[in-house]
């Protein structure tokens, strides 16, 4: 379709994030933001603070204003500069939702964000034809997790991957230094219920050279077995100084049960999760009476911007840039998709799936991808995920330190009903 | 003192590594080297392995047969090369290594690292003028920790401060982000006695932006309080959607004790610290019932070459050159220090301090750099720790990931008495 076959549509539009962030969710933003000035038909372009919560209060601010210095900026800034959300609607507050998009004229509505956030786009689509509202809806892939559907990957992966191997590779010279004592080094990394990300970590290894570590990587789609654990790591013993093992922290026993937590509840009712490194360091002490250090990689993974993928970085700012583009053919109701044409030499392009195809979907980490010990990623995921990884984002360094942007929110369109205190 | 003045020594020289890595350990290393290359009285240079562990069985390499790739490698590369040891030798050892010494004919030994090192470098020092045998000794300065006597800082220290404050201004960019609720971050990091690495996280404030974090610094040279910091935390949620606490590893309440270990000692009979993070992430989600997250970032902090400081790497470097003619020059029982000139500009020389004045000293960051409320920073700190981060070291990468060399060992110069497994 182009702007001619569908009708030229007229209006404004409204690009929100959501979800936790990744150190690319800006580049998306960059790229919605780039194209939408190339189309006349889009009048003013607004950001939702906050993602959803922004469009319940009206709390908008106009991008067209921030300078572009701040728009080139977003590229390689982490977090989420428009403010991110895990909130959930519920179908009430639908009609406050577009009584705010009516009184602003949206007509074009961008989601940058996770399974859930398509979730939340292709609910906010459906509504939108049964009340004849006109407006199109694109959501654009982003999670760390890379647990989205029919997408071969979504942007943010291939940096989290970069920077935890990175991080493994450096920890395990480490390791390999120390010759007083055989050693168990634990970093734990995310992944709540896939192991996309340990998994990832296996790029780290050198073959045939000392820092051929991680030796052991464990999964939550492979229940954790201590004993077998404990015979793994003496095994790698055996031939090396050191056994470097990444964990996901939401590794489980056979009864399904996670390794450890803190038995507290966070916010969004989740189970606290933190413990599976910990756990795993006391099985090594107290059984096998061998040093065992742990690192707990946390919030750094998903905001290391100074260590991120630049064709991640350059595929998150294209997925916006499609999202655009599609609407304006007259798309609606559908989520960007990055389509995979050769691993070697890398090639991709961008499709649209429908948002129904995607929303609220988790794709799990391949049991084919696991070798047969349960503790090693065969050599096929080696080949997929290689190619996320290349490339460095140069990252403007000020002071010593990385300069980020952040929106100075000129013009905020409609005074903020969003209450900081909830 | 010059050559001609002291006289020639001629022999061979041996160069080792000591204690926890750091990511410019191996910058000096490449420095001791290519001095050394310089001096036609140098006759070999050799690398003991594992640290006083390598000159205990004759475990030595010959570091001018490895290629200029990897001795240029050298200088980006974290970890040990050579292998490191937190070993402490008896007085009963003098003699095994005394015979190694002179059987190699070594007239210059160059020893790299922390305190306990140096203390072994002094009493090595004295041993060679007691029986006299013709050597002179010169330590060289490393670590993290920055608590060497005598030496404005330590080699060592700029790269963690610079990968710490990076970290904690990209982490304090996510936690802005989210939208949903109040948050407490929590990032622990290294520092068992002292709250240098935990301080210079204070860089990562920018004044007058939404990311004026860390909010809340928390050190073992000040006794923590858990009144005090949840009194601290609801200050600095007041103003702010979220706070972010950097804490040292080895906080301690009055009486002295760790606020959390596991209970459990270390092969070096230490106690296993980690869990001053999960103490606060408790304390503030049991007594204020507000999310908190936390993030360890372990061995990361002293391996994460692919964020290391310049201006740390360029003085790592230079202090290995120092050395390497300091000795030439008939110096011996000293170690190199870097003197201060100027904050800004900055400007640095190098000198020397009697090993004895260093040997087993410990430099605690000082009381009056800590603010009244015990839980911020001065910017008299500020301004002495912030010349410390400047500049970055361009590491190549390789498929995604940085490339780090390591020894071929050619050519062993004795086979090793040292056994691997203890």
């Amino acid at each position: 379709m182009s702007e001619d076959s569908v009708g030229m549509l007229e209006g404004n539009a409204l690009v929100a994030q959501s979800g936790g962030p990744t150190v690319v969710i800006n580049a998306t933003l960059a790229g919605v933001i780039q194209e939408a000035l190339n189309h006349p038909c889009i009048g003013e372009i607004y950001g939702s603070m906050y993602g959803l919560r922004g469009m319940l209060g009206g709390n908008f601010i106009d991008l067209a204003q921030e300078s572009q210095h701040i728009i080139r900026g977003l590229r390689h800034t982490p977090g989420a500069a428009l403010g991110s959300c895990r909130f959930h609607f519920q179908e009430s507050d639908l009609t406050g939702i577009f009584h705010v998009l009516d009184k602003n004229n949206i007509r074009y509505f961008f989601y940058i964000g996770g399974n859930g956030s398509q979730w939340a786009a292709n609910t906010i689509d459906a509504h939108a034809r049964k009340i004849g509202y006109n407006m199109r809806v694109i959501g654009v892939p982003k999670t760390i997790d890379n647990d989205l559907a029919v997408t071969d990957h979504a942007p943010g992966y291939g940096s989290v991957v970069k920077y935890v191997a990175t991080t493994a590779r450096e920890i395990a010279i480490d390791d390999q230094s120390m010759g007083d004592f055989d050693l168990v080094s634990i970093v734990e990394v995310m992944g709540r219920d896939s192991g996309w990300i340990a998994a990832g970590s296996v790029l780290a290894r050198h073959i045939g050279t000392p820092f051929d570590a991680p030796h052991l990587i464990y999964i939550p789609e492979r229940p954790f077995n201590d004993a077998e654990f404990l015979t793994s790591v003496q095994k790698v013993l055996e031939n090396n100084r050191y056994c470097l093992v990444v964990v996901s922290e939401g590794i489980r026993n056979a009864a399904g049960e996670y390794v450890r937590t803190s038995g507290i509840k966070d916010p969004l009712g989740r189970t606290e999760l933190g413990g599976a490194a910990e756990h795993l360091q006391c099985l090594v002490e107290q059984n096998l009476k061998i040093k065992a250090r742990t690192t707990k990689l946390g919030i750094s993974q998903r905001s290391a911007a100074h260590c991120a993928s630049l064709r991640d970085n350059e595929e998150a700012f294209q997925c916006g840039t499609k999202a655009v583009r599609s609407a304006i053919d007259g798309e609606s109701g559908k989520m960007v998709t990055i389509v995979r044409e050769s691993d070697s030499p890398y090639a991709a392009s961008y499709a649209l799936a429908p948002l129904s195809e995607v929303a609220g979907k988790v794709k799990g980490f391949p049991a084919a991808w696991i070798d047969e010990s349960g503790s090693m990623i065969s050599s096929n995921f080696f080949r997929y995920v290689s190619p996320l990884i290349q490339g460095e984002v140069v990252v403007p360094f000020k002071g010593g330190l990385p300069e980020y942007v952040h929106f100075r929110g000129a013009k905020q369109i409609e005074s903020s009903l969003f209450n900081r205190r909830r």
